[in-house]
């Protein structure tokens, strides 16, 4: 393919991803900023011998597409279907699983590391965003890679973002690096020129600086340098010939070699470029209006949010901090009313829950917003720093359970698990905006050891119910036959079930803990007494979980009584819409009612 | 006090220092490198009000000693005596409880941030070591706190150490400096003067260069500069009047600043400056010769290595990872075999695993070996890298249960816990030389998916036993009243269970499962088969743990078993030797055996 041919097939790719995302939903703007790059690579390397790993790897729709599996993208992010993110079980181009951030480095040196060992040649490239090198992990292993002698090339992707824009020094230097090379962003025209195909009316392409404008660019890169690791760079990301010559080149040096490249997320879609975080993650939506075709009601992460500024408004001591997702959490709506209050410690889950044990420690009450797959990267600063400690922290947990279309690295399975472990933490699920209030009023107020507030990814649901306290187990239908305990998300469900159940002559009782940490409370135990079945359905992972507890705890009080636990397997739970999941794993209320019928009857 | 005084103080203080740790054990080398930085920022700050936050903590002796708790260091990392590491409930000048690396520059930022919203004026100053900033979590804090306004004061005690030397690109970043400043260590001449006390011949003393020389060395460091932080230095670490001038004018910078000390790890007894790795966590010891006063039989550190070494030779894909603990975890016996197949992943949990999955993804088969408590730090490696992908990664996961002294912030009793929540997770824990040697052989030979191999600290002991493969249950002990299910290295106290029981009449099987995670096997379902009374004794906490799961279990094959669960309580477990320990939480022999006799009478 000579150049014009290659970006003829990136125009093509690019109308093909706002065209095939605007179906099924997904991530855009990422990937209409890797165009070039993703093309670029692909030419000069082998992807089925070399190693190529995407760091997120939510921006590997284009690497996707040009190794065989542009068909299967009416698919993407459905069960069975194709996933979001880079897959081995997928294709032998995809060389590590990734999802969550900073990775890339650290298996990208441990490939290289395999090659030497055992004799072979083949090239390895980690891509890895500027957003993503706000990681630590991302840090420890550029620290760590500096004695190396082998290939090993660090594309990095700056487009001066994470999901919303970056923060830090880092991010600073990077800047600096730019703006001192006189390589400006004004000075990249964009043109817009009418596309063929029905959803027109955009398709920008960058002019391209020419490449001994490029060549002048080069400067020295402090960050780098000060860790030992050869950089070039900045070149432009969007130019193919600047691509192909630098990668080419950069590819036959010995030694960790960064490459720095600048690109703008959401090129060649006006709607995507001007609103790169809305269209970073997005479900299906107009192509032409740039509008979702489906507006949600209130989700849990605003309605937790608003309940939280309730609280801030009385107390200043309240403040809030966020790794890199002000816009996912919410939080944005607290630091437009509390500008002060308001702390993103970028993707940095580590830095952000210890950085609030110090405020917790001085005599703020920090709540921090991580989804739950998120917050797993700081398991020790939770336990270590706040527990431990006995701190005054809260967590908002956001996105547990099964969060649907980004599958197995983001479902929010774990969090209660490994929280439960931990000393001094109480944990609380609420199950619609009534109860949503107590918990966090609970939480600024009243607590004075580490909270956490789990809620799922989605609308809040209207269930009739209020608590005055978090001890309480509310009972939201009576019934004789088997006591339905759900937690939090689950309750919606625990009343379908109930439902069904009563469709088949068993009168089901639904009670909903607020607490679920420590387990057993003295509401929980008012509520259950007397049921010989109790069914548990929770939204998290079996092993460790909260059936397995009750039951366990149950043995003791009285054997007699049958504990059904339903909850999901300690496996990898694949991606697809959460109703297919549930299927998938017998958390259907159909699946789950039928089994209860069936232990009644065995009973 | 003037500068003589001052300095005759820090002589005193080192002198005492060697009897003390002498005759408790603790952490020598780390503090007798502070001696002069501890004194020096007691005399500008005002620790009850000033925040003064120690990173890792185990080099915060000479600061206890500064605050009133000379005296009670005869009792120093005994149960109810003072902790080895910073403690807020101990003293008003701790400011935070620390113990795992790299926490200090959040916490500390998280405390300037709450004095400036609180409108307070104290000052913050956090000091973390070049070790500890090859910590992801410390380089996230850098980078965020690069747009602070306000006083924030961060030394950086470079002694070219972590526990063992220093790796990576910071480090010798940070050499470059020293080197490039003609501040060279051959520079620093080490006097050493015949001391008056018992036990004599040694105390050396730095000769001081003078202030104006300092003034020369300050030099621009690149890698603070490039993520937007205030740098100065490096200056003698031991020069009580260089280190006066500078803190106390860094004290007054607005803005985040960074002053770089070097400084003499072991300064002032040459046995420790000399060796400073085998005196940077020491047992009691002689300080004439500086000889450990017991010589211990071989350890699970090094019994590991050994059996892996055995497995390393046979197969060259074995490698080995560290986290900068070549030495405590005596894999440096393997570095010694086979320097291209080890890897000190500096002081970087996180990249350690998933460098590892790197490798392993890429054919090699890599041992991680990492203390229980470190391993925490890499949670969400461990799950999202190595577990998702079912990669064949082997965690020798040392320092597992009560670790005795080091107390609440390095006990292993929580990774049993998060890892089996984790898919295709399998976890052993032997109990002898025999079944530790069988588990690494699995573990390197037969495993495809990741292997956790969980030891204690201390001695291997001296138990008969062999298995022919990992999913036996051993029967050590046949008996017919209880069996006691015991992990690992509980084995040895089932034993003493079983004893003491037989002199109260009771008949009581030992039985000793290899694999415990998965819980159920059909080897322990076989050897408890029978049995109305089950205990269950293990090195991890309650909830969550092996009894749990197995009380759970146990409840839906035959409620009228009863399962009695000795773990150690979800809560902040305490420092002292292990039998103390033991004894406050019912875990000692006699208060097993108590409680199983009292529940075998009321069954």
């Amino acid at each position: 393919m000579n150049l014009s041919e290659q970006s003829e097939l990136c125009d093509a790719i690019r109308l093909f991803l706002v065209d095939s995302v605007s179906k099924t939903g997904g991530h855009l703007a990422s990937n209409l900023g890797v165009v070039e790059l993703a093309v670029a690579l692909e030419r000069n390397l082998d992807t089925s011998v070399d190693r190529l790993v995407w760091d997120v790897g939510h921006q590997a729709y284009v690497h996707k597409i040009l190794t065989g599996r542009g068909d299967a993208f009416d698919k993407l992010r459905s069960m069975g279907g194709l996933s979001g993110f880079p897959k081995t079980s997928e294709s032998v181009s995809d060389a590590f699983n990734t999802g969550h951030s900073s990775t890339s480095i650290s298996a990208a040196y441990g490939m290289a590391c395999s090659r030497d060992l055992l004799g072979q040649s083949h090239k390895v490239v980690a891509v890895i965003g500027d957003g993503a090198l706000t990681g630590g992990m991302a840090y420890e292993a550029l620290n760590d890679i500096s004695d190396y002698k082998n290939q090993l090339l660090i594309i990095v992707n700056d487009n001066g973002m994470s999901i919303s824009n970056n923060k830090g020094g880092l991010s600073k230097s990077l800047d600096k690096v730019r703006v001192s090379a006189g390589y400006q962003r004004t000075k990249i025209r964009v043109k817009n020129r009418l596309s063929r195909n029905a959803f027109g009316r955009f398709v920008s392409r960058v002019i391209s600086l020419t490449l001994t404008a490029i060549k002048r660019l080069f400067i020295k890169n402090q960050f780098f340098e000060s860790l030992g690791i050869k950089y070039v760079g900045p070149i432009d990301g969007h130019d193919l010939d600047t691509l192909n010559y630098y990668i080419k080149n950069a590819l036959n040096i010995q030694g960790p070699v960064v490459l720095h490249i600048n690109t703008i997320k959401g090129l060649g879609y006006q709607f995507a470029s001007e609103h790169p975080d809305k269209f970073h993650g997005i479900g299906p939506f107009d192509p032409e209006s740039g509008e979702l075709i489906r507006q949600s009601s209130e989700s849990w992460s605003h309605a937790a949010i608003d309940c939280l500024c309730m609280q801030a408004e009385h107390d200043p001591r309240i403040v809030s901090i966020v790794a890199a997702m002000a816009s996912g959490t919410g939080m944005n709506l607290f630091a437009d009313k509390y500008p002060n209050r308001f702390f993103d410690a970028a993707i940095a889950e580590q830095h952000a829950v210890t950085l609030a044990a110090g405020m917790a420690i001085s005599g703020l009450i920090p709540f921090v917003d991580i989804y739950s797959t998120f917050l797993q990267r700081a398991y020790d600063q939770i336990l270590h720093d706040v527990c431990l400690q006995n701190l005054h922290v809260v967590f908002l947990v956001d996105r547990c359970g099964v969060v649907g279309e980004d599958g197995e690295t983001h479902q929010g399975l774990f969090d209660y698990s490994f929280m439960r472990s931990m000393p001094n933490m109480t944990i609380l699920e609420p199950f619609n905006r009534e109860t949503l209030e107590e918990c966090i009023r609970y939480a600024a107020c009243d607590a004075s050891g580490p909270v956490a507030i789990r809620f799922s990814r989605g609308a809040v649901p209207t269930i009739e119910g209020t608590c005055s306290s978090i001890n309480e187990s509310l009972c939201l239908r009576n019934g004789s036959d088997v006591a339905i305990c759900a937690t939090g998300s689950t309750v919606i469900k625990a009343l379908n079930v109930a439902d069904l159940l009563s469709e088949q002559g068993i009168s089901a009782a639904v009670i909903c803990p607020i607490t679920i940490c420590p387990v057993i409370t003295d509401g929980l135990l008012g509520r259950l007494n007397g049921f010989r079945n109790i069914a548990t359905i929770e939204a998290s992972c079996y092993d460790t979980g909260f059936g397995q507890a009750l039951k366990a705890y149950m043995a003791d009080v009285d054997s007699s009584v049958n504990v059904i636990p339903f909850a999901y397997p300690n496996e990898p739970i694949t991606h697809g819409k959460v109703s297919d999941v549930d299927k998938m794993y017998g958390m259907s209320p159909e699946a789950i009612s039928q089994r209860i019928l069936k232990e009644i009857n065995a009973s």
